[in-house]
């Protein structure tokens, strides 16, 4: 089977996927008897790219104006854009928005309204439209998926929704913003807050600024995002208890290492007779907990089920590449199930 | 859809499925649309029922001779049994065999050429036969599942399958037997080695001669169906670098301990050029590891992948209900891959 794809942005994620796709062409080809081309690449500063007959993913990680690949007129928008590409699999990477998951939400929308599979590692989509898309989804026979917007391309959403059928998800915890775990366990080594986020920017961990996961916002949107697609709770980031690691001081930190202990920005999250209590905050973590030796980047959830003892995923050295492999996955999961139904 | 399920062996974890089963059983029918009857139980000593119209799974799992719910002449032997039967799925749950993995072997090929999901929480079959039952399976159009046999229900195997599709397996490190790892704990906490082993027995988790667990010939079984099934490499146990926690001393541990670490039962295999390094044996984990507070009977396993960073799973409070859990689940993916195809 052929499939043509079509990559809306193309920063560091985008170029990681493209990167991937071509290391992986043969074994696809040959292990999985898939075959693709990529017909079209949009972006916001660097041109768009339409080729029905396939564009060079050599060329176009490397050449600064994609537009020169292009074999079509330059579309007014990106709806333009997925009209002409005419792709089978669109991958959604334009920056989150987490007020409205917009334009990420219309670009999938029109993508699966096209017949599209639609593929994303954008947050904003899952907590503000997940319901939605699935169901569009669902109506037009493709899939909706979204595996990258938690941990990374770590199996969370597909775990449960292939690797556990029949189990109910009652409560998680876990560490899932990487900047903040990276800056306490900084702090813990003597860094000040300052110097910590100031590294972490240095390394494109962090954002200028870096408020939206030091106040726990893109932890909140994590759990938010859990809560509604694995609990089947739609909740919103607002919904969730949120407070951040700013008020942490070097005296906090240096005071529980003394006493054994580690500070962590924990998620949780919680069904009690159908009400959920969710929360981001930072705890005081023990040694006996799978979250203590948590460290850095690394990020980690636990899971309470109806069937299993409670079961944890931890993945490190998360970066754009690992971010791309969700979004690959997600591309393998979709026509997979695609082609069997 | 309805399924006729179809039990050899009906000891703990028959008995717990047959609980799993019925407690699900609202659940199956409304969210998936999926019936089931069990038409057949066949027990060692505890004699054979078959009833085409299904049994009574709760009077099954109350009476002391099944054959009181049988509607059929007691058969022969468990090849009749399956013949008689005339199920769509069976679950294997006879004793291991290290050795040939016999009689399971020839109980889940019989049930494979009758056109029958086979299921297997039995070790054996998976390091002496894999290539040969799946094999078998593909031809007749179903499936061969054993997710219960590494990390009792945890998702290992349908990890690899369903959740990491295009990943390739490097290596991978792991504590997989939790009855050395329980005496190990035991014995930091200043038990001898003798009280730990009869404490074991004691709950269950050591059997009258522990030298399975003790020597490692579990652990090596458990690293070899991983590198068989996940790095496509066959692998008997045999062939498996293995040493047992025999030798270790209290005076080891405590030194251990002393200095901030802990004796671990390491399971490990590396993929190299093509051949495979594996290993069972006792190593001192420093605190930076996951495996580090990995106490009791949870268990872990760290995946290296080409695609990912290091991904680790942790199980906690495993029992036969989650071994239970794991044949459950092969059921539902068993079905959900027969009912697409």
């Amino acid at each position: 089977m052929h499939y043509r794809l079509a990559l809306l942005g193309f920063g560091n994620v985008g170029k990681e996927l493209a990167k991937l796709l071509l290391s992986k062409r043969n074994e696809l080809e040959e292990q999985h008897n898939i075959t693709y081309s990529v017909v079209g690449i949009a972006t916001a500063k660097h041109g768009v790219a339409i080729d029905p007959d396939g564009i060079d993913l050599d060329r176009a990680l490397k050449i600064p104006d994609l537009t020169k690949l292009s074999v079509r007129q330059m579309p007014l928008d990106a709806f333009e854009f997925l009209r002409q590409c005419d792709a089978d699999v669109l991958f959604e990477n334009t920056p989150v928005n987490y007020d409205t998951g917009q334009p990420a939400v219309d670009h999938l929308n029109t993508a699966l309204e096209l017949g599209m599979h639609a593929i994303t590692a954008n947050k904003g989509p899952v907590v503000h439209a997940y319901k939605q898309l699935k169901d569009l989804a669902k109506k037009n026979g493709v899939n909706f998926y979204f595996e990258s917007t938690v941990m990374d391309g770590a199996p969370i959403f597909s775990l449960f929704r292939e690797a556990l059928p029949g189990a109910n998800l009652l409560s998680f915890r876990g560490i899932l913003n990487s900047t903040t775990n990276m800056i306490l366990t900084l702090m813990e080594n003597g860094e000040s807050f300052e110097q910590a986020v100031t590294y972490c920017q240095s390394i494109g961990i962090a954002e200028t600024d870096p408020s939206g996961d030091i106040d726990g916002w893109d932890a909140a949107v994590k759990v938010a995002a859990l809560a509604t697609v694995l609990m089947g709770i739609p909740l919103k980031p607002q919904q969730v208890t949120r407070k951040g690691i700013r008020e942490l001081t070097a005296q906090d930190i240096a005071q529980a290492v003394k006493s054994g202990k580690r500070w962590k920005l924990v998620c949780s999250a919680r069904l009690e007779g159908g009400a959920i209590q969710a929360k981001v905050g930072p705890e005081q973590v023990a040694p006996g907990s799978p979250l203590f030796t948590v460290d850095g980047t690394t990020s980690i959830v636990q899971f309470e089920t109806d069937v299993l003892g409670a079961l944890s995923v931890i993945e490190a050295d998360p970066g754009p590449h690992t971010t791309a492999y969700g979004l690959f996955a997600d591309f393998l999961n979709a026509i997979k199930k695609n082609e069997a139904a």
